[in-house]
């Protein structure tokens, strides 16, 4: 039985997707900056993605702007803002984004912005008082997770921007606030306007569309400069050839997974509590890190102490299983998400991540709940922190 | 009939290029940076293609950095480069290169780096004497083009990096040597060992591979950072989740162009060369800029003097003939490339660019050359220009 809990890694592209995608790859394959009836059609196909998915985000049109991903989104959003408002001078973020985030942040450090990565709770949970505490004269930039990718967590998206937004009425310069929303598109409905933000990453491949293609949003009158140049597509945001079929496709996947959410939502925040009461029914010793009630519903962090994660993985994936150990783009090193909740280190090298999907089944938390528990044993029976207990 | 002729513009994915991909959207669609099986498979058709594309341009597989597209391969070795050289200076380039190139100059320019954008003769040739005069001590990176996208012209890139390469043999500070070889893969042979470069883009939509994916070889120890922060994949040089499918079809599309580029460069050289044989023929005031004998096999500009290119290419479109005016990332703005080449603005206006991929037939030639002497005449008449002759 092949089972696969890894879908905040990546999913697989939904099979109406990539039938949207098809016929822009040998029929409609007009670059849509052209001249031309054939790069017309390529263009009139951009036209409706964009405003599909400006729709479907509360946005407008020309406030959409496609990239090739989660990490160029992140990145425009965080190098074009600070490049558009031009001065260096204070930026916050916290210390359980994204490594997109992260290290963005961290290379601005070395460029001689000053940075506060701020504290989360054992939940996880950014505190909107220390932000507010945090802010500077000069502070130019806010980029907040709206959930994070290991753990799950909800972020007070919306309490921040508030705060922001009350204190930019009393401040001569604005302080900007960018949200890499990579793991909640598709989870929890996301409204632009009503979070109120300036920059917002998203990115297909999370949601059942191609790996290769995100959105960044930013409002009208935000700041904003290109952190690449050419051609001067995406009305001179993003510069290259606009890969339409995925653009179709990134369209079509936010389109269906807006229109299922609120059932995939609950079938698979069922499916996660299943697994997360039989793990705790069926082995003893072992932690669930975040809180997954205030989290998208679709992941299950758990430590399973006195083994370590990775030969976890390896065994379940001998018997069919996917699922991963921190974030599958961290592979190798412990943690930075778990070790800001608190969580120690020999806990973190414990830890899995099981991530739903809409594919997911009954029988897929049945049948892990089958094996899994016979792996930690026999795990553990090796383990000389288990014997020493 | 329908005529496809804008071919540096963009080209159709190749059926079996799609045929390729088709299998890592729905089935082996883990993530390449992932622990378990699904991720392994992704990862063993990255490596696998990773090699295939080394192997064609006399690589090795750990100079393949695969990037969104030529774009960001440009900005990328520019940028990058520089970056990781980590001091301002002098920098070389020519007239002619593509937006991606000379925007990224331009802004560099701005940054504080001293610039030499080089002339070209009217053939739209960079001589190596103006670039060896132009060198200077504090020189740190030279970009040319390997051929123009408007006019088809191959530069002496073999030339100039001798030039180089004996000059760094009495320098402090290397001089590296970057080539945006977009238009050329898929038409001449490319070996990176032979050409002696540090820096080559390419764009898989360029050789019939898909839109938004593309490579930059970096040779072993030449300078290079990171322009995007994140994942660290693509070795730490190219953070984001890897987009297998396309790197698939950009492998596949590669390997297909090389195997037959022999013939289909001979098919197309014959129908360009009919083309302009029968233009020429056909159609008094006729100019043709650059020298398709010094070019790639597939392109040919020719300014239609007394009326304008736009119009010209509104009713060859109602007739079914695609073609463009400059470049297709241009649109609205007169040639910089026919301006550096001296062509005066007013047969810059009138210059529609032909381009030949391996679709075209002998038919496509003859139906242009049907209905393009008639369009011609008919926009002649309603032109001062032409009128007052």
């Amino acid at each position: 039985m092949k089972v696969y809990l890894d879908n905040s890694a990546t999913t697989s592209v939904d099979p109406a997707v990539v039938k949207e995608m098809l016929p822009y790859f040998e029929q409609v394959y007009g670059n849509a900056s052209s001249f031309y009836s054939f790069g017309r059609e390529a263009k009139a196909a951009l036209d409706k993605s964009r405003e599909t998915v400006a729709g479907i985000l509360g946005a407008k049109a020309d406030e959409i702007f496609f990239t090739s991903g989660g990490t160029e989104s992140d990145n425009l959003a965080i190098f074009g803002s600070l490049s558009a408002i031009g001065k260096k001078g204070h930026i916050i973020t916290s210390k359980i984004e994204h490594h997109a985030v992260l290290y963005s942040f961290e290379h601005l450090e070395k460029m001689g912005y000053e940075v506060t990565y701020l504290n989360v709770d054992k939940n996880g949970s950014v505190s909107v008082e220390e932000l507010e505490k945090s802010i500077k004269d000069n502070t130019l930039l806010v980029s907040i997770m709206h959930a994070n990718n290991e753990i799950g967590t909800l972020q007070p998206i919306k309490e921040i921007s508030t705060l922001l937004s009350n204190l930019n009425n009393a401040r001569k310069d604005k302080i900007y606030f960018h949200t890499d929303a990579v793991q909640t598109a598709g989870k929890v409905p996301i409204d632009v306007k009503d979070l109120d933000i300036d920059y917002l990453s998203l990115s297909a491949h999370k949601f059942n569309g191609p790996k290769g293609i995100g959105v960044l949003y930013v409002k009208r009158g935000s700041a904003i400069s290109p952190i690449m140049y050419g051609g001067h597509q995406e009305n001179g945001l993003r510069s290259g050839t606009e890969n339409i079929p995925y653009i179709v496709g990134l369209s079509k996947a936010l389109e269906l997974s807006a229109h299922s959410m609120a059932s995939n939502s609950q079938t698979i925040a069922r499916l996660r509590d299943k697994l997360q009461l039989g793990i705790i029914n069926k082995i003893p010793e072992v932690l669930i890190n975040g809180n997954p009630a205030k989290s998208i519903p679709n992941i299950l962090n758990a430590s399973f102490r006195y083994i370590e994660g990775e030969s976890l993985l390896a065994r379940m994936d001998a018997k069919g299983i996917s699922a991963s150990a921190g974030s599958a783009c961290a592979t190798g090193s412990l943690s930075h998400v778990l070790a800001a909740l608190g969580v120690n280190p020999v806990d973190i090298q414990g830890a899995v991540r099981f991530s739903f999907g809409h594919n997911n089944t009954e029988a897929d938390v049945d049948y892990v709940l089958e094996v899994l528990p016979e792996i930690v044993a026999g795990l553990r029976k090796m383990s000389p922190l288990w014997k020493g207990k």
